[in-house]
């Protein structure tokens, strides 16, 4: 371990603790961040006077070399913080750089670092997730008289469109979407200026730092400002919770793809081959979003067991949680944008999807509801007359379905207006589709679905543009500070 | 299993099996909400002219005695739903009877049922947080003077006050609160009328059963409204966070009752003692609150694996979720009742407290940063020649000071400035705390933070309070149609 | 609360607090277990001289008496050995019935019941789990010359057979019988005489306690004996291990028993039907089973999470990790039965199978590897040719062949001995499979695999066997010794 | 991508994608066990006469370079086994190196290289581990006599030792390390020969590479040998139970280096200092093992998660599990070296622990136990005598029990044989705990434990020597063959 923060505390560690307790490899993720956070915390020194102009001129100079150089050149330290620091000395002595950690802590120094790379993540997040709702009803405009079945338990169940598919699929990410906006609400805070947990006798400035950081508030309690990590379970959870719905399209595709569903080919982008079997032709790619959907539990489940039942405040236990955030948020990005290709550049086989539609007696329910329209039976009754009818495997001509409700129920259906029009009718699938509105696969229906769900992401859109000008406003005036700073001297 | 829904279609199941299947003794927690469901399902068919006034008359008696014998009554079938209508069809013949289902599917009629519970259970949980919210800010305000050790690493770090340290926990709580009011927002949304998946041909009307069931919106489509249950992981990813929130809490007070911290009592109605030890007090209840963090995060990680890779629509694990999700909510609502009661009762030792507030060098950083302000020495040798005082175990005196300073910088700090008043002065806890604001100890920072607490506090009572008479004013106008219905026979 | 602990040392506990840290509504689990560890105890503490013989005897009778009135006839106390011992002494007097607790505690007591309990638990398991690989054996006996597509990725990749198929699975569940096995040796250990954690001064006599409750051992240091749960989290491990691989074999059921597969047909009595869809056959016992996998995971982590960083010894956490242990053990015993019903009696599609077993070119390996044999060209440069004809969806005539690897490698593969008879060979799935020997689908060779894996069950029921009477002779030993007691007075 | 295996089947992958699927940056933990698998492939292809002598030693030769040039030099491929073979075929032509892969796949390949690589973890981690426990029973034989207070619930509950404390860990440690060698029974197994799944044409040996790899035996079923991951459940299962008894030891520390409880100091190498709090030294150390078994559990759900419901054979998603092994492999090993050394180097204040042990009124039980002794009264009227001392917090005279016990049971203790000397004997900590034999703290019986622990490692020790030997030996064996081949040429 490095010297600068021990040296006269505490005697030397060796080599193996060191790697055991040394953040600095998952660091790479905040290093940038916490560079910015640095010049922020120095812009307001100086501003509020607690350190003199041209020290920090000094440091934002040599801060500029150190970011050049990136992670890979600082000097051993337990943790990024620490490197920058013990670097910023080496450079410009310790009467100037001993001078930056003024009034603040790790502990808050780390909370605000990565609150600003999560914060970026949501964003490119968010964006990607606006691109896959934009295929999923893209594709759906082009499918919506597309039959395919439809499927409860894996069996054909009644037939669908597949743009009624896809948009079930649309529906549910809409709501991931406004989960990581949310999320967002409650990431986007700062805690700088909380200190180890208790403030600072130093009169810094939050609202100056929250303002050049581009947070949208601070976290009043300082205590509450360095322990909390909830933000980070809420993150997680909202990745896990997408990745659920992502390894479902991953698995439809699995298995569309299968020889014996048949109803897509992957494209070659998104598709493997075997070292032994030529002729393969695997959905690698989706595999490995199911997979991932693991990963993310995995690291939700990670960052809530490290954080059950810690004492106030900080405790070096948090620093064992951060890597499975960026863990989940790798994994769920990734997996965003291949679905999104992946839907993108499929083929898909609209006859194979028709043929099957009709398979297994999918009419079933549209027959039992037409005997309750047409004869006025209970449904229940309707429900068992068509039950038997499958039982037998029969066709569903008037006189099976006569013979099966006299035995039933004693009397004939043709008897109650029954004839084999309406039966036929029952069992025609188009027109059955087309009575099924009110968020079923009519395609009427369908494009006012659309059109609902366009608005939506019009709207998340503008908002998100937002979100995204009020962070880049602050970083340009975060550099215009800097460089005026820096001209001090 | 009952023959409701099998007798025409396929031959009877083995006890064994039946038992695996039934989802009986766990749909105790949506009984209520089912004959509910069928009320409002039922005066939206009459008024569509779907089903006969009479019919529905009928029904709706049937429905008040079935659900005055309560679930117990229910004659074995599958599910409750099964079970409501096969005992519905006893009372008043198939003929009648059997008209309930139509245009619906058990599929629509869980998704319906589990989010209108799961909705009274999210406006209890809001209710208790905000008491819970109460408590701690109301503690807080009598100890804004108390002082005590701060911690970092469970160790003595800064001086803080009670106060302080309570507020960090409201904060914290704050944020969960608010993630349970936007889970509800994607919780109250209604998927009635999609039946099995696909809509029906029946001309139901959505937005009227989600008018009288008191929902905020309907869920577009229909495939997605029975197979979604990103809502059940959003609930039980808030209950997880908040509960790591809580099981904090319930660490400190199992820490602060030892014997050998001693902070506080806790009061014997939230204590237990042992069954060969008689004089032992054991905080039982704070105990078994961290515990019950990790069965929240069991429910969590239940519902997440269960519906990993799903393809649609519905699917018959997603029967095996629902447990997980009362499971959690029973855990928490308990837990935040709980910790209310513990922390409104517990006895505060004060002295204690203070005594250990200042113990262990608890001012080496007011010292430190006295020493940057008074001789203008950049930070971290400050930070270094303090920390060399901690590692001698010596008194603080200028003498030392000087001596240390000496020998790491050449020169004598009371030659820039220091002197024993400085040291003495830096050395008060009372005094330091007094300049810890903007989030910190300082007890008019406290008062300015407790402010900002009660005023949000205050805007989320008010909205609550608003979500709550929205779903009464429907319960009233569902009750309304309910009578008007049965008197049309 | 009822009173018996608490009545000398605190005050009385609200309704709602003792529901919290009540633990018995799952104490019914353990009834039987506790009747049966205090009997032991007994009989040890009369013939260590601890207690007289005629206080024993009442006690015995009264435990009978306690005994076949069941938990639900307790009084209301915080657990069930508190209510025992209160109504123990209700039904004879304190002064004899409160002997009963001399030199135990609840620590040692509700430990030794848990361990009772799993390990009944775990003994039916292993029977149930060995009647499962039973099954598997005996289907793939007949199974040996079923051709069927063997996968991966869910892609046609290899013919083989359905015997080569269930052996997979019959020889991973030999592995989790083994570690159920494992587990047993871990679990089978007596805690009782550690008393609260440290022994007793009472001269109590643990090796008779165990030898008389059928344990294998004690576990020696007195802390670890009551504070110990590893062999909680090594049994949950165990079930969600079996777990995975049963839900393995159930998302393959419900593959196969879909439509477009059509492998098989699951018998109606693991089938269900659905409320709206008269002709639907669902795979709900599979679902149900695949699910559960889920409800295991949260188990583990559940009792992990629970016991994470606990002090020693016993804190009431534990009390919240058992229900845990017991749910998973339910899932899971349920969930072995239900697939060995299910395999047993699902119908398989010999032709179905045999026809998919050559679809998609599933033999290009095999053709690959006759130009490796044939030819002497490198395994590399045949993958690649027939990758080629794969790719050209080309029949593997000898004339293609020629063309691809003329102008891949420069020259034709017929100069190097190919012939049309020995790419028809390789094309003929039933003498590929013949090839496939050393664990592949070779008749023959599954053959000697059966006889192996028949082998190793064989030598696992002769252990169970030994270790069911192991338990049994200490059963009817304790027994003896209580009628014997029962008899002093 | 790079071309080897796609080249001739599809077309090439964008670059986001192979990033997205590539496996190579985790593929460094297997790439020196790749390099042995091909070893002995090659050994066995030539002395089957499958590939040619001096074919196998051009190979074997250019092996030797790609080993020494490391995973950093080769080829981009889509994992580790490809990008091999391709830097083999770029090296040494593809009419030789094409032939490598003869009568395998990368699956069964994959599974071979996680089994050796997880092989050699688990011997080290047992070696580590016989150590951690060699440690405690070292500072156990010390601490005999240290007395120390016992807890239950974090509060005071009877005096123990220090020995027989450590000894509580060592006896659980002991059961892990039982764990950790029943693993390796079910993780050294062959899988190689499975090829794809359905074994080869090629006539391989299986045998032959099982010895040379120094496997304990083969995976008879080829589909279970290339699909089985349940082997990487249960070594994460143990490395997660073991993690907990870590997390135990280090909360323990943490909190024993407590300025309340001052029980202990932890060695400089084992903290840390603060950032601004110069004073503090922080347990950082046991922190993150604490924080550890968090991340342990994360990959033991990660595992489960992804593995759930895969139908047969190998599927991509067992990549993504194949990390969650390795971190949590990484995280046990240096977990247990660290505990080890943090508890060999730490320093008990045993004054301090003495004085604690007897506060508390401490010596309740063995006060009760007394009475019971010498009165003859029942336990549970003892206790409750006991506990009214304790509410009235009096001194326990023998004038204030006799009137306590007349109040209570109408009698007076000192009527049965109840005086003064037994009360101050029944209360020196001392005589107790040399009463509290059967696994408690008496120091004799400590003694008798700690040989009991000896032998058992000493046994545990000898039973490693003879499974390291037998890796040794048959690496040795490979060496030779090896060395014999390359001469061939």
């Amino acid at each position: 371990m490095g010297d600068i923060l021990r040296k006269a505390r505490l005697s030397t560690q060796p080599a193996d603790v060191l790697a055991f307790t040394s953040s600095i490899d998952v660091d790479e993720w905040i290093f940038e961040a916490d560079i910015t956070v640095d010049r922020a915390h120095l812009v307001m020194l100086t501003e509020e006077g607690i350190i003199a102009g041209d020290v920090c001129s000094l440091i934002l100079s040599a801060l500029d070399t150190i970011q050049d150089g990136g992670i890979a050149e600082l000097p051993p330290e337990e943790d990024v913080h620490a490197a920058i620091e013990s670097k910023l000395i080496s450079r410009v002595s310790e009467d100037i750089g001993g001078r930056m950690h003024t009034g603040r802590s790790r502990n808050d120094e780390v909370a605000t670092c990565i609150r600003l790379k999560l914060r970026d993540e949501l964003l490119r997040m968010m964006r990607e997730l606006a691109s896959l709702r934009e295929v999923l009803i893209a594709h759906a405009k082009m499918h919506t008289e597309t039959l395919m079945p439809g499927y409860t338990h894996t069996q054909h169940a009644q037939p669908t469109t597949l743009a009624h598919h896809l948009l079930a699929h649309a529906g549910a990410l809409g709501r991931d979407y406004a989960r990581l906006a949310d999320a967002y609400v409650r990431t986007n805070i700062s805690p700088l200026g909380a200190a180890a947990f208790a403030g600072t006798g130093f009169q810094v400035n939050r609202a100056r730092t929250c303002e050049l950081l581009g947070f949208d508030g601070v976290i009043e309690n300082s205590m509450d400002a360095v322990s909390a990590r909830d933000f980070m379970i809420e993150s997680a959870s909202a990745f896990a919770n997408l990745m659920t719905n992502l390894s479902r399209i991953a698995a439809e595709m699995i298995l569309w793809s299968s020889s014996e569903f048949d109803f897509i080919t992957i494209d070659d982008r998104y598709a493997s081959t075997s070292s032994i079997m030529p002729q393969k032709k695997n959905p690698d790619v989706a595999e490995l979003i199911r997979g991932k959907m693991g990963s993310t539990v995995a690291a939700l489940v990670g960052i809530l067991t490290i954080t059950k039942a810690l004492p106030q405040s900080y405790n070096r236990d948090l620093q064992e949680a951060t890597p499975h955030l960026w863990s989940a948020a790798t994994c769920t990005l990734a997996s965003v944008r291949m679905t999104a290709g992946m839907i993108d550049t499929m083929t898909v086989h609209e006859e194979n999807l028709a043929r099957q539609a009709t398979t297994g007696f999918a009419m079933a329910t549209e027959l039992a509801d037409a005997l309750v329209r047409r004869c006025g039976i209970p449904f229940r009754t309707a429900h068992q007359i068509v039950g038997m009818l499958a039982r037998m495997d029969a066709a569903p001509s008037l006189e099976t379905i006569d013979e099966i409700s006299l035995s039933m129920t004693g009397r004939r259906l043709s008897d109650s207006g029954l004839d084999e029009q309406a039966i036929s009718d029952a069992l025609d699938p188009v027109s059955g589709i087309r009575a099924h509105v009110s968020g079923g696969p009519a395609p009427d229906d369908v494009v006012r679905v659309i059109n609902i769900f366009e608005n939506t992401l019009q709207k998340d859109l503008i908002a998100l543009d937002a979100r995204c000008k009020h962070v880049n406003d602050a970083t340009g005036m975060l550099d215009r500070e800097v460089q005026a700073c820096k001209h001090v001297r």
